[in-house]
């Protein structure tokens, strides 16, 4: 939590950004697919000249066992071609570039690094479902979780039990996520699932951890993802249209599930939130496009309702309606989210913040948000020890 | 490295600050030997009211295969006291609390945070030398060192061995090194090594990866420590003898050792340094106190000449004259350093600046360097891929 409201004013401005094919990419480093989301986000904007402009860096990277790599923010640099640029890993589970982007306005504003760029990567598919789900369980606690031998699907399915048993949420519900996020995932190229599912098929398949199936849960992803970002007073140096980041929260809770006191609703989420909306002087239904952290379906219908897009306990009947689909009210994770379009742990963060630059300039092809102005991104580390929120607006 | 000179004014200043017992800390998480720092840190400045004033945390962790526990950030903070508090976990190998020192700097200068806790810690003494070793290992480079099998003593072996071969540097001069630095840390009652060496010994100790010899190298060690940081402006609430920032630098390097342009000088401090003393608008002349990365005693010696100590080649000399041990003319670890102090990999940085905060205040007790107001902390990752520079300055 902050202190001190900046008025609405613009914290920093995103001047360019990269993403890069997310799914399984076999052959490759994570460093390599690190290179491919800047590659991109360089190539966005030739007025940069990267090795002269660019002062610091932060990736978010979650886990060195996938690898045995840890230092990869020395790793990126050098592979990004920004050899000698200070660079710093950032780590909060599936936060990690969640909390990148934050040190990076951090510096921006700072005064120290005019021109910073952040980003995040993981490389999974090349290790075995079971390693992974390990290699994730990390993020858990160990004493009092791991080790008892829970895993994610199994706290993320005490969740959705508790929120089923206190407001009657139900598997429909939560399979209505998983169909939305696929068919915005249908319209995504760098998707890793593009093709739609049935509210049948959701609910048919198999059973991960009651009442989570696997159509409620998220993929073991590759990839990579990246933002350029500058002062605001200097982003049209960069780009004809900047994105400005008007509002950003961050807040911890308990890493372990078993201290929170409540298991229907994140803490930090609701924290992270309050505090980006005061600073960007706006409020939930002043959002046009938002990416929400939907590792599984359950946590999708949880974040509508920390971030107050609807009432507590309303989650649910949200994800029924169609609001949240391309074409309503408020349309959430028309990237496909972590549900179709991947979730390589490290790099979610900033590819939520990826989409909404799209969106924002108005680059989202077949799944534009006519008129977006406002957006926001939401990522979640772990069960919700770590929450980051960023509120974003699009200059015109 | 950063655009705009500060000139000379402090970055941020620190108001207090925290250092667990370092050594075998059997029986206790990270998270507990975090807490163990953070309470001296809170202890030490009585006017903080911890939960109300501290906005943000950086907690520097370098691995996560020792207690198999990502997500640090958060699990410190609660075990801290500091339930919700934004916390974010930064790696760059054993440079990892130095980068979180920075990251801190950034949030107090970006005036969203005014008070900011910044540390690292690391439980590592439970886990066989093997294990260490190659968890240490996975902030070289997979494909192109790991995976052939050299880890951290062979590739500051290679280094040293380079060293001698340019210049003429001798095992004795190394051991020299080791011998001061375990002097010092005979008066460090923190320390986890308290007992001194001859150069004799040193000498005769058995070869680990020739020419390094048992005495060359830093200790495998459990211990935690944290700063206080506020803005210059704010510091006197909180303490009469704030010490402040005065200059910082970051730099990054390829994390394999066989893209270096040089293996007897690391690129990365000498950027760190340059960017540090120009913003801190003083000359190596200048520094009363230093703590410097010595994780082999070789380093040590690259460390003086590329901090400008002394000139390229002449740090073999300048370990043999005495002048970098207490009562000489530039005291260098006087703590022990990470040789006789301990090195428990993800603290040490913070613990660096621990050592000068002492100093800087009077309160270094039997290694007091007298009159002491200039003090410099150089903190490596890996074999170079990582260095952060950072210059204080008591007020009085």
């Amino acid at each position: 939590m902050f202190v001190g409201l900046v008025n609405g004013k613009p914290l920093a401005s995103i001047v360019s950004a990269g993403l890069s094919k997310f799914g399984k990419r076999e052959g490759l480093y994570a460093r390599e697919l690190f290179a491919e989301a800047v590659k991109e986000a360089f190539d966005r904007c030739p007025r940069l000249e990267p090795k002269r402009d660019v002062k610091a860096m932060f990736v978010g990277h979650m886990g060195e066992a996938y690898e045995h790599q840890g230092h990869m923010g020395a790793a990126a640099a050098d592979w990004a071609g920004l050899l000698n640029v200070p660079a710093t890993r950032t780590e909060a589970a599936c936060a990690s570039s969640g909390v990148a982007l934050l040190s990076g306005v951090y510096a921006v504003l700072s005064g120290l690094a005019d021109v910073v760029l952040v980003g995040g990567v993981e490389k999974m598919t090349h290790r075995s479902t079971a390693e992974v789900t390990e290699f994730l369980a990390m993020a858990s606690d160990y004493p009092f979780e791991q080790w008892h031998g829970i895993t994610f699907p199994g706290l993320y399915a005490l969740m959705a039990t508790a929120h089923m048993h206190t407001y009657g949420t139900t598997e429909t519900q939560l399979a209505h996520v998983a169909v939305k996020n696929h068919y915005h995932g249908s319209l995504n190229p760098k998707a890793q699932m593009q093709k739609e599912i049935t509210l049948e098929a959701a609910l048919a398949s198999r059973v991960v951890a009651s009442p989570l199936k696997l159509y409620d849960c998220s993929l073991i992803t590759d990839g990579a993802s990246c933002l350029i970002l500058t002062k605001p007073e200097l982003a049209r140096r960069f780009t004809d249209q900047p994105v400005h980041i008007i509002g950003a929260g961050q807040a911890s809770d308990s890493i372990g599930l078993y201290e929170r006191q409540s298991l229907t609703s994140l803490r930090a989420t609701r924290l992270a939130a309050q505090k980006a909306y005061e600073m960007a002087q706006i409020t939930p239904d002043d959002v046009d496009v938002a990416e929400v952290h939907d590792c599984f379906t359950i946590a999708e219908i949880i974040a509508y309702e920390d971030l107050a897009f609807c009432g507590a306990g309303e989650g649910g009947k949200l994800a029924e309606t169609g609001e949240t689909r391309l074409g309503g009210r408020l349309p959430v994770n028309t990237s496909g989210g972590l549900k179709a379009k991947g979730h390589p742990v490290g790099a979610t963060g900033t590819a939520q913040a990826y989409e909404i630059y799209l969106q924002l300039t108005g680059q989202a092809e077949r799944r534009q948000v006519k008129g977006a102005r406002v957006g926001l991104t939401h990522n979640v580390g772990g069960s919700g020890a770590t929450a980051t929120v960023h509120i974003y607006r699009s200059e015109a």
